[in-house]
């Protein structure tokens, strides 16, 4: 059965998933990138970026976990780009350049219609402007019995915890205090919501967390 | 030079230092002793119940470690015990029986004068109604040379952290979610205070981060 999964989601010690004032020049917000450190050095990233290198180990083979068996993914617009308001043309196509690490359809929220984006290696970019339930419902459909990755960003991510729909999420806690942004958890009981810890791997340079809705 | 320290603070996955509603039959709050886990399956705590048994390992020599070189405590009252408003009388010692595992004077932050306790083995407990700056001076000079540990809870951290008077602390991140409760960081911008995370270490049931002003 199709499960909605959270994968790699970064996270600093003092809650944030994101930094403040996210923009063009700071897609993940200010100060942000420090919580991918970990990320970064994987042979997994460095291979996504279509070079070589990066380390093996713990991380990477999280990373790598990331990315497997999954069918399709819901994204937040900001995660699609940094464009507001309607798209004034079809120019801009991510930040991923021509062949996007999804290679499956990628489900786009967003309250502007547009067509669906063609990309190198399989990715689709599908823009779902009737709300989240319709992306879930999509993107369950296109994922064909694997599961579906929310990719975030964060408001997408707590969108879904405040009503139980993730089944399940790994976190990267790194150690980093950002003091700013957009924090995870607060406002939700995850307790109350239903979810509960049941593993916690050490990383070479986060500590991933595991989370399971009814477990 | 005498650091104000905080050891074996226990934190959820979710932030919460403790749990809500404490009382004499929660002094944690509700929820709060799945935070201790890790703490109660140490040898040290097994020995400060005046056991035998116990695990050792890592999250065992931590704890050791968060009582050596310690010459005062300050907590607040809640730490002390349930008693609320003018103590009625001297009967309530704490929660620790006739010989506390303080061995050292123990500075506890009230509103209402009480004449210093003297326990069996090192310990006394001075009441101080002059505020959290005066306690700081008072177990700062009574410590010696040696560091003063802040013991809790949750309100009395937090208000030195605001002012960036906690030179060292080290957290006990367990893998519970209580979604509700005291937030340890709430509201405090950690980063703008000056705390960095300079150590994480993955001890047998908790993750320990050790964070540091000015790092």
């Amino acid at each position: 059965m199709t499960k909605l999964v959270v994968k790699c989601l970064a996270v600093s010690l003092d809650g944030y998933a994101a930094g403040p004032d996210q923009s063009l020049e700071n897609p993940l917000g200010v100060r942000g990138p420090e919580l991918m450190e970990w990320f970064f050095h994987t042979r997994m990233w460095r291979s996504m970026q279509g070079g070589d290198g990066g380390e093996t180990g713990i991380d990477d083979g999280i990373a790598q976990q990331g990315f497997a068996g999954i069918g399709a993914w819901i994204i937040g617009r900001n995660m699609f780009g940094p464009v507001r308001g309607p798209w004034p043309d079809e120019s801009w196509k991510g930040w991923w350049g021509e062949e996007p690490p999804y290679h499956v359809p990628v489900f786009v929220l967003t309250h502007h219609p547009r067509e669906p984006l063609v990309m190198k290696g399989g990715t689709v970019f599908h823009f779902v402007t009737d709300g989240i339930e319709s992306a879930v419902k999509q993107a369950t459909s296109a994922a064909n019995g694997k599961d579906v990755r929310i990719g975030g960003g964060v408001a997408t991510v707590r969108q879904l915890l405040s009503t139980s729909r993730i089944d399940e999420m790994h976190l990267a806690v790194g150690p980093v205090l950002l003091g700013r942004g957009e924090h995870l958890f607060q406002g939700l009981d995850m307790h109350a919501l239903g979810y509960r810890c049941d593993k916690v791997v050490p990383g070479e340079r986060a500590t991933h967390m595991f989370l399971r809705r009814g477990a």
